[in-house]
């Protein structure tokens, strides 16, 4: 398929490197940003413009991967008529699209993305349209870009993308917490790096429920004192190490 | 060397078959529960027995992998007299050995250990001991186990064994949390699982300060109300979900 891409960040590149490695070619890049374009478009080998009424109008698929504050007003300066164009955000509806073309959807990669990755993720993709052509059409395309496609409306992905801030952006809070923990104690961080994966890892094999450790589980309340001790000096750290023995517990 | 394990559980298990893979020599096993044990002794292809009064005395080095419980009470069972002993916990004081033998100390794997592990994961250690000769002993021996090994007294441990906490029991803790929110809204909880792999795969070549992603590091409140929203059901999440923002924004 031919591909226009709306915006020059992390996932309009990363996109457009999956779909230029599935066989797909990508057309042009549109942005705001001139270097921004400048660069994505050296890396996809393809033209790119800043100025909105000169994209190229003979793509198959238009993908708008752009931040949601973007795309609440993109209505305003996009026009694609009947164009099949898709956003890439979690937690806006398909809607917003709507004035945009008679064909719109979502194209969601539940991923995290970033241009400077070497190697490209593995990407399941949660997809969405306003008719069943345009989900049948942005299905065959995702499922050359990916092994895990599913058809999820806006409600889902919602709720879905909220299941991902919990395990992406909480769980790696808690390493940038335990990293400033070990920076204040003079401990090496890097130490707890192999403990990281394999945490990660064994819930391939197991239900994370299913391999809880540590002194809350088993109701070692003498470490868990120790801990809070230990924390004196972080009152943030205390209170999140109670709430969560507190959760671990209640379960 | 020659070991003795006392022990027969996961850590046993694992540091039993590490030492084998490093070209040591397992003589035999000492525990309380005789099925486990044998089945220990199977693996490690060793012998084993259940009275400690018949524990081998040719070992160079008898590791004591026990639960924190029985590990403080073991010196009313155990006496090695000069023979080098260390125990494998991380919040335990090396001196919970000091009556076992004149030669005690600390071999902490600084991993989440199981027997069912197919592959054998790399292990960080930290080690102490109360003689000088024995901590050169201890990392000698731990130096044929990985590539990882740092001197680190009781304090140092307890703390980057509190950092452990962290980063497994309560990472882990937020996996299952999302699964069950998955299960309850009849989502596919494994469509989590690569985003969770590069969540753990990225820091080994960021900070995780630097990458950290989502609504709450961008101050999208508009999303952060949504999942708050979605989250009606779930109070335990809510609250959750309010300390991780405050604690992100707070940064």
């Amino acid at each position: 398929m031919n591909i226009v891409l709306i915006g020059s960040g992390n996932a309009a590149t990363v996109l457009g490197k999956k779909s230029i490695a599935a066989g797909h070619e990508v057309l042009q890049v549109a942005g705001r940003n001139e270097e921004a374009c400048a660069d994505i478009a050296s890396k996809l080998n393809c033209t790119f413009t800043i100025n909105w009424n000169f994209i190229d109008p003979l793509a198959d698929i238009y993908i708008v991967a752009i931040s949601d504050t973007a795309l609440s007003a993109v209505h305003e300066q996009l026009n694609l008529d009947r164009h099949l164009v898709v956003h890439t955000a979690g937690a806006v509806s398909k809607e917003v699209l709507k004035t945009v073309s008679k064909n719109y959807g979502v194209l969601y990669p539940l991923q995290t993305l970033r241009k400077e990755n070497a190697v490209l993720p593995e990407i399941p993709f949660l997809i969405d349209a306003n008719t069943a052509d345009s989900i049948s059409l942005i299905k065959d395309f995702a499922e050359t870009l990916s092994t895990h496609v599913q058809v999820a409306d806006d409600e889902r992905r919602k709720k879905i993308h909220l299941a991902a801030v919990l395990v992406n952006n909480f769980t790696n809070h808690l390493y940038a917490l335990a990293e400033k923990f070990c920076e204040a104690e003079h401990l090496d961080f890097k130490l707890l790096l192999p403990l990281i994966t394999e945490t990660s890892e064994r819930i391939k094999t197991n239900s994370p429920s299913e391999v809880q450790t540590g002194p809350a589980v088993r109701g070692d309340e003498a470490t868990i004192d120790m801990h809070l001790q230990l924390l004196k000096k972080y009152p943030q750290l205390i209170k999140l190490y109670e709430m969560f023995t507190d959760s671990i517990q209640s379960k």
